[in-house]
Order: structure tokens, then C-alpha cells, then sequence
């Protein structure tokens, strides 16, 4: 480390002192492990707690192992439920009886998207953006393929993401359904939920938060902003462990009029009558499928109890000191080299995650996490910096910055 | 225990002591606990190995805590393909390249029935029987439904299966997909799983198999057979814990021919390439859709190898042998008590699980699981005897069938 470096790192020990939720870090497996210097990835995978295993020690042995298939009855059938309304009261800001945990963020986002196009006659576009994440994309692709639909889309700036305005010139009566991020994957741009929500509904549209980006670290209030449909998933802020479930939230009164394509027994009325027809539960039960991935979120469950103690809005104000410092860092060392700046300066256009681009930046990416710094690549040549709050320290950032710089400098230096 | 069941019990002993697969058990969570006297339902959920919470944790704080996102790149984008192929080797019969672990049954089923609908002028019909497992008839209803598809029942005899002949007089020319399980969920039967594969390729369809039931336990050959297509899940003979992943099964030169409805960026040709538009992979990675579940399919892989050392020929034997056992004392203290046998007596028939009905097994479940015998109840009257061949001893099996009679005979005394 140069000695220029100095002042910044004595700004981290100030900022890391200071900070309410410092003690957090201790929750997380290795948080001062030599072999990871810095982690600004956990936007894309969370680390997992020091608890979780032995957590699931105690569920094997016990719910699984002990009182083996009478969980079902005793406990499984309803955790779906269970952590869906967890994650409504600690997260989503969302009242029991509309969230459920299941299948993969993708394949919740199918079953949401079909349920939202049947039995609205005359509304055949589905509204998305070209920026959007290339599953929301590719799922609006293929529904619109097998359904005959329209898409609309929204061309938003790169480096930015979709305004409240840009929705409002292309929502109309043909529109069944807006798919958006909340925050954006790449520029990491927080869209103005209430707002947008409110114009999809001022069109007679349905709107479908995709909130994998923001649940966690940023504040959300599905109930109040009167949303339809969300998805997200659990495995970011949610430190659920890789492929961890995802969830979806369906408004209570729309939760009979949508009727989602994949009839599995787990959405049935009565799942053990094993009854000759399908006929969907009243409520979010329909949204079920298959069997729900009762071992697999089981990690999730130990977080939610950690973001409840720590509270969502003292995360969000760590997370924005965070990415202000991230930002504040860039300008001082990264610009000067040719580095741009993609994500919003402006602090409440902005999730948890900075984004940073630069031709080298793969070349870059792959040197870092030799070195136990972990940032993550997004082509063509994005690096992006994620900040997850609760177990991201300044002191983490100020390595991580240095030694992009430290890296983008031997690159360029071939 | 009454006196007169003396002899039974030094029988059980007898073929414990003789069983080469007895030290297999203590592999297991709790096998020798006295809070479970006698687990009959490793057929609905596999019991724990003792190792999983250990590999869990090396898991938790190696490829996840340690390794972080990096384990993306290093691991994790080849996992369901390198645990497909170990299931292929190990259980299926089947050579590398052809199967996939991700989702939940059902929504592979979803996933792979649509694939089998496209694209095939005049095969407007999907072939399912009516004793089918609920999920299975349920989402041919949801997809017949949804493309105007024609639906074919075959009504087979409830205490049996699906034969061979019952298929050749209903597949035809209009055909497109005839969807079966390998063992029938309620009555064990095991159907002739190559003749009827070679019947419905002489009509020119191709054939679904729902392996659930039968992987594991009974030997497959999906290769040998010709199978088109299969599915199944990994939580029953597969020891993978509560709602562990399913997985798939196509046939490597169909793998282009067909594409599923579910475009997620796990499926597409360049998953990191963020491309605009959704191309599908060439192979069976296009069968994925979202995230697939790391963290849940780590359980399975250490069953797989545990059954990769017994071999699933001997696993076979075994568990010709506990259904035998379970029905010689069936006939020797229960039928006398009324209860009839639902399963085939012809092991060649048979899978890995024994049903029996009586109009107050409900209640005989409840008494039973109280006290630390659990089998299960399905609708209406039926009590399943499931006999995981590793994980299961002779002496469970009397110790059940005895508890069942004092259940039975209490409840009857009302």
C-alpha cells in the first residue's frame, strides 16, 4: 500500500469506529479472514453466518432427521408461508398472507407473468426494459412467443434506469403488466417504486417488482405502494446461500384472479386428498407448485432475524455511507485512470452496489480475486463494488479500492 | 410386545444378522434411536446420513464462506450438470451430458412436457393414467388446458399399474407424450418401464418417465431402454432432505429438438453474456431456467456415493427382500385383522414400498407416529410401508407390522 494512501485508510478506522452496526461483521464466517481481504460482491452471493451451521445441524438432526416425514404435518406445509410472512414483516414492509418462498426467482417470475397476462381481455403488451436483467428480459421473450403478446420496450440510459416519466409515455389500455427492477443489476439505479407503481395503476396495468437487488438493503413497502406482483431472491442481501430460494408476493385481493400455469399438488386446495382434479388453493397456496424447498431455506430464516434486530432503516444508512465512501474513493483514486463512474451520484437514486467500468476491467476482476479481493465482472467491462451493510466494513472498501487501483495499474501497465 | 410374536422377532434378527447391507444403517441420523422404533417412509423422505450436517458445514465455510462468488466460476456452473452425471452413473443408467439437477419435480415435469408438446405437426395428445401421483395428471390438465391439447386417460386397476398392453391400445398416431411413473405412488406397482418405452416409440411418441418413486431402489437404465425423457426428485431414496431439487433426464440427441417455455438466463447459450436476446444453449443446460440450488443438492451427492459403494444391484436385492418380509407378516397379522394388500405380491412388479388399506388407518397413523412408528397415510385409507434398502433393518419392518397391529386393534375397540 503507498504511502498517498495513508490519510484514506486512517478516514476508514474514523468511519468503521463510528459505525452502529461495526459489531454485525462478527455474525458472518470469515469476516476477518486473512484469505479475503475484501468482499464487495455480496450483492450477487451474501456470505453465510457463523450461525447457519449450526443451524442446520440442529434441522437435520432434529426436524429432519427426528421427527422426520411428521414435519410435514408438524411444521413444513406452512413454512413457505411462514418465512414469506417473515420476510413480508422484516423486508417487504407487507402484511401476512401475500408473500411465499419458492422455486427460483426466474421461474417464480414465469408463474407471475402468465398469471398476470390470462383473463384481461384487450391487454396484450407486457411493458419491460432493455436494461433490465436478462431473465426478466428473456421470460418476457418467451411469453410473449408462446402468448402472441406485444413487447413494449423501454430504452432507459445505461448508466441510469427507468424514470417514472419513461413509463408514463408507454403504459397504456393494451398494457397488462410492467416488469422492472427496483434497483437496477448493472448501474444499480433505485427506481421510484411508489411513483411508478402508482402511473402502471392509473393505466389499469399490473405492476411486477423484481426486487432481487434491493430487498435487504433497501426499504420496501409493498403494502403502502399498493403493489400487485414482486419476486426477488434470497441468496444477495439475503445471505440464503447459493441458489437459495426465491420469493414471490401477490397482493391479497388479486390472489384469486390470478391463476398461475404450473399445476402442481402443492397448490392444490387440498394437497393430501389426492384428489381426481386440480383445483387451486384460495391463496397464495396457487403460487405453489412442486414440493418447496424446505432445507434450502432454512439459512435465509437466521438473517431475517439479524436484519429485524438491526432494523432496515439503520441498514439502508449504512448502505448509502457505504456507497457514498465507495464513490467518494473512486473520484480520489479510480477516476484519474480512466475509470468511469456508472451508478447515480445521487444517493437515493442508488441501491447497495456501485458500478464502475473500464475496458480492463476482466482482466482486472480476475487478478483481485487471487489477491482475496472480490468485487464481481459484468460484461463488456463493468466492476461492480457491492456493499452488503451488514457485513461490509470501510476498512473493506478502502482495500478493495486500492487494490483495483493497484491492479487496473500492472494491467495497464501490461 | 405379546408372546406370540416371539418367533417373528428372532427371524428379523436372523435376517438382519444375514443381511450384507446391514452396517449401511449406521450411516444414518438416529438409526439405532429409540425415539424412532421404526421409520416406514423413507419412500416420501430418506433419512439424514449422519455426515450431511458435517459436509454442510465444510461446504458452508469453504466453497460458500471462503470461496465466495468466486466458486461460481470455479464449481458451481458445472454442479448440476456434474451431479446429473454422477445420478446418470450411479442410479440411472445413464451416460454423461443427459441429466440436469434444478427445480422441483413438478416444474421440470412443467418444463419437459411443454418441451415434448412443440413442434410436432398433428401429435395434439398427452397419454397420463388416472392413478397417477396428483401432480403429475395435474399439470397435464394445466397444459392440455392452456394449448388445447387432448388428454388420453388410461384407467388402470388401482391395487396395480399401468401395463404394457394398457398402452398399446391407447398410443397412436396423435400422440405426443405419454407421461408415467416408473413406480406408482400408492400401490408400488413397477411398471415394464423398456416394453412400454419401445411401445410408444413404435407408435412415434415420445415417452415421460416420473422416476420418484423408483430412484434409488429399483435398478434404471434410461440409456439401454431408449428413454426420451424423465424426471424426479432426490428426496426419498436419495437421502437429499426435505424439498430437495428434482432433477432431468433427455435423451442427448433430442436435446436440441426440444425447448422448454421457461427462458431463464441459466439457459441461455452465454449465461454471463448478458446478450439481448434469449438463445438457448445447445445442450442440456437450456433445461435450466434460474439460479440453480447449490446449496440444497450437497446432501444428495454424499447418498449417491454411498449408493455408488453398496450398488444398486445389491440395494435391489435387499429391497426385494424387506417388501417380501413386509408382506409375509402382513398376511401372517394383519390381513387376519382385515387389512388388504394393495401392492403386487409379484416382486417383479413391485418397488421399494408396500400398501395396505383399511377404513381406519387415519387414525392408525396418528397412534402410530405418536409412538414413534411412522409410515404414511394417503387418502383414503391407504398406509404406505416404505423400506429404504440402506437405511432400513428387518427388525423395523416386524417391530412396524406389530405396532400396526396394536394400533389397529386398539382403534377397532374404539
Amino acid at each position: 500500500m503507498t504511502s498517498s494512501f495513508a490519510p484514506a485508510l486512517n478516514s476508514a478506522a474514523a468511519l468503521d469506529a463510528a459505525d452502529p452496526l461495526a459489531s454485525y461483521r462478527e455474525h458472518f464466517v470469515h469476516s476477518d479472514s486473512r484469505e479475503i481481504l475484501s468482499y464487495l460482491d455480496g450483492n450477487s452471493l451474501g456470505r453465510p453466518l457463523a450461525a447457519t451451521a449450526g443451524k442446520m445441524k440442529e434441522f437435520i438432526d432434529g426436524e429432519w432427521g427426528t421427527r422426520l416425514i411428521r414435519s410435514w404435518d408438524e411444521s413444513w406445509m406452512q413454512e413457505p408461508f411462514r418465512v414469506g410472512d417473515r420476510l413480508g414483516e422484516v423486508v417487504l414492509g407487507a402484511a401476512p398472507g401475500q408473500t411465499v418462498v419458492a422455486d427460483s426467482t426466474s421461474v417464480m417470475l414465469y408463474k407471475l407473468l402468465r398469471a398476470a397476462m390470462t383473463g384481461r381481455p384487450g391487454r396484450d403488451e407486457i411493458i419491460v426494459d432493455r436494461e433490465n436483467f436478462p431473465s426478466d428480459r428473456f421470460l418476457v421473450e418467451g411469453v410473449a412467443a408462446e402468448l402472441g403478446t406485444t413487447i413494449r420496450w423501454i430504452e432507459p440510459d445505461p448508466a441510469g434506469g427507468v424514470s417514472a416519466d419513461e413509463v408514463r409515455q408507454v403504459v397504456g389500455p393494451r398494457t397488462a403488466v410492467v416488469l422492472l427492477s427496483h434497483v437496477a443489476y448493472r448501474s444499480g439505479f433505485l427506481a421510484d417504486a411508489p411513483a411508478i407503481t402508482k402511473i402502471v395503476h392509473d393505466a389499469g396495468a399490473l405492476v411486477l417488482w423484481d426486487l432481487c437487488h434491493s430487498v435487504g438493503s433497501v426499504p420496501l413497502q409493498l403494502d403502502a405502494w399498493g403493489v400487485d406482483l414482486a419476486v426477488g431472491c434470497t441468496y444477495k442481501y439475503l445471505n440464503g446461500g447459493p441458489g437459495a430460494p426465491a420469493f414471490a408476493y401477490v397482493r391479497s385481493d388479486l390472489q384469486r384472479q390470478l391463476q398461475q400455469p404450473l399445476w402442481g399438488w402443492m397448490g392444490a386446495r387440498d394437497p393430501f386428498g389426492m384428489t381426481a382434479e386440480y383445483r387451486p388453493a384460495d391463496d397464495m397456496r396457487r403460487f405453489l407448485t412442486g414440493t418447496p424447498p424446505i432445507l434450502a431455506m432454512q439459512p435465509l430464516k437466521h438473517m431475517l432475524d439479524l436484519i429485524a434486530e438491526a432494523g432496515i432503516e439503520a441498514i439502508r444508512e449504512k448502505s448509502v455511507l457505504l456507497t457514498e465512501r465507495a464513490i467518494t474513493l473512486y473520484d480520489e483514486i479510480l477516476a484519474p485512470l480512466g475509470v468511469e463512474l456508472t451508478s447515480p451520484r445521487d444517493c437515493a437514486q442508488r441501491g447497495s452496489h456501485v458500478t464502475i467500468d473500464h475496458p480492463c476491467f476482466r482482466k482486472v476482476v480476475a487478478l483481485l480475486w487471487e489477491r482475496g479481493v472480490v468485487p464481481d465482472f459484468r460484461a463488456p467491462r463493468g466492476l461492480r463494488i457491492g456493499l452488503s451493510p451488514l457485513s461490509t466494513s470501510f476498512a473493506e472498501i478502502e482495500a478493495g479500492i486500492a487494490a483495483i487501483r493497484d491492479a487496473l495499474n500492472e494491467v495497464l501497465r501490461g
